[in-house]
């Protein structure tokens, strides 16, 4: 596991796997596929063409081709020669579980990651003889164009195995997030469900259609969302005080039925920690440096995504 | 209310009041304001010049001008000529329904807009005699270059108030949704709310950091959001089938601990209505349509917004 990620194999190339692949190919890598589906080659093939422009406008190593792509008849002959092997089967844990075995048993020095959403690698591990170099790589779609990959170790991976493939992500233009536990659903999904939960809920109660719940996020906070998380965005919303002050004052609101979620109790630990994250968050910035960095961002996002918004195509304009 | 906008009363003139009178202002209106907190006309002074640069940036109207604001004494003075009054005071019920009712004594023919994030409008102009002509504007930060702003009924809103609110908004460059009915905490709050909850539960528990937490929005869901909501992106996730195929496909996982919150059952008639919204969103364009058009935009905003990660400000690159 010290040697440099050259060779990657892709076992499952759906929407995930053959994302996976553009990203790993447009890195210069050789890369091995394997997948049982009926026309998934096929299918895999077209979806990295797709790809590739999007890529290509990014910036595409030299070297990089999709034809260093090699489709394998079996999922042993594709894991066999790789340094890191990445799986993507559908989200049944007994089913990981036996691939998990399989690529084991074919590849006893590779890495071993695992995209699945949010079962817990010590799980998905415990049919492998070396369960040290399996961890879990989670990235989300599309996978050649968005940076996040979530770094889950289970109980036996080693410190080296998670360091190692947070090293290649980052080489491949990644921000690995590396876990501090495991827990069901990591983190961003763990967020984004919560979300989706809501909305859901919404649409259950005939509160507002799809549409509208869509344009509540496109036209708000999702503008927001794509330069600050909610911690620095409630800094803000503090003024001067930052997020101390917006919890004080915010506080309260956490009893309000604003959502189906209960909130956890605002103790003076959770408080302080909240307050000592968006310190290391503004990183020495005052509130109004922060929020002029953000209007800077926000009128040119505005500006790019007005021409993606309905009215640029000639529909009139929804909301 | 037949008569067109042209004069707006801002009463409280805090973080969002200053921003609701820095849209009016350039939307070339005499706008008035009224805030009792000590040294609130200087802090308001000073965020509207603030807001001026990123707003000239957009566009402002001609003869716009922060000098067409007038700090008054009073606020019966501040609401008395006004053609719609906007009320951001602290969201507290009794507090907004003292002042709503002063503002109906101070004009009987104005329209009056709450910027309330979650109180229900019923409730607030209970001691109103006009409240045909009352209903929620709940807008987002930065008021002045984000375009959502959540109009709510209350029982007794007329429907040519809340036309003419709509039409208003609209005028000054913002996307109205007009909520279906009465709702804690409206629509986007009710998402926001979902997701900070969650996260203040990630804190409490020690998975990650508020730092951790924010990068997995920024490099990652966030971008997605800031062109298509959650609903649009499972569409998409769903491949050929779309959003019903998603369905059957992550229903399960809604029964999964993947969040704090219990998600509703995945009933025909829910999923009937998921997957028919999801049709209006994407207006005849296919799976692939949509993906081409998600990834141009992407590629386009990951170059703007790398401008603005740590590293371009010479930073260690946060995760």
């Amino acid at each position: 596991m010290g040697k440099p990620v050259e060779r990657v194999a892709v076992v499952g190339a759906g929407v995930i796997g053959s994302g996976w692949a553009a990203r790993f190919l447009a890195a210069s890598l050789d890369v091995t596929a394997w997948d049982p589906a009926p026309g998934a080659q096929e299918k895999a093939h077209a979806a990295i063409e797709a790809a590739w422009g999007p890529m290509s406008r990014r910036g595409v190593k030299p070297g990089a081709s999709p034809a260093r792509l090699r489709f394998c008849a079996s999922l042993e002959e594709c894991a066999a020669s790789a340094d890191l092997v990445q799986e993507n089967a559908p989200e049944r844990e007994a089913l990981k579980q036996g691939l998990l075995e399989r690529i084991d048993a074919a590849n006893p020095d590779a890495l071993v990651a695992s995209s699945t959403s949010g079962l817990l690698p010590t799980k998905l591990a415990e049919r492998m003889r070396r369960p040290e170099r399996m961890l879990v790589g989670h990235p989300f779609n599309p996978v050649y164009l968005l940076p996040l990959v979530e770094l889950v170790a289970g109980e036996k991976t080693s410190a080296a195995s998670l360091e190692a493939a947070g090293a290649f992500y980052e080489a491949i233009g990644m921000r690995p997030l590396k876990l501090k536990r495991e827990t069901e659903g990591f983190v961003a999904d763990r967020l984004m469900e919560a979300l989706w939960r809501e909305a859901l809920w919404l649409v259950n109660d005939d509160v507002a259609t799809t549409e509208e719940i869509d344009a509540a996020v496109t036209y708000g906070c999702g503008l927001r969302w794509a330069l600050m998380g909610t911690f620095l965005t409630f800094h803000l919303a503090g003024g001067e005080g930052g997020v101390r002050h917006m919890l004080a004052q915010f506080g309260p609101a956490l009893k309000l039925p604003w959502t189906r979620l209960v909130a956890p109790e605002l103790t003076d630990a959770l408080i302080d920690k909240v307050a000592a994250g968006c310190q290391v968050q503004a990183a020495g910035r005052s509130i109004k440096e922060l929020e002029a960095r953000r209007d800077a961002f926000l009128v040119d996002l505005l500006a790019l995504v007005q021409n993606y918004w309905p009215e640029a195509e000639g529909r009139p304009g929804r909301l």
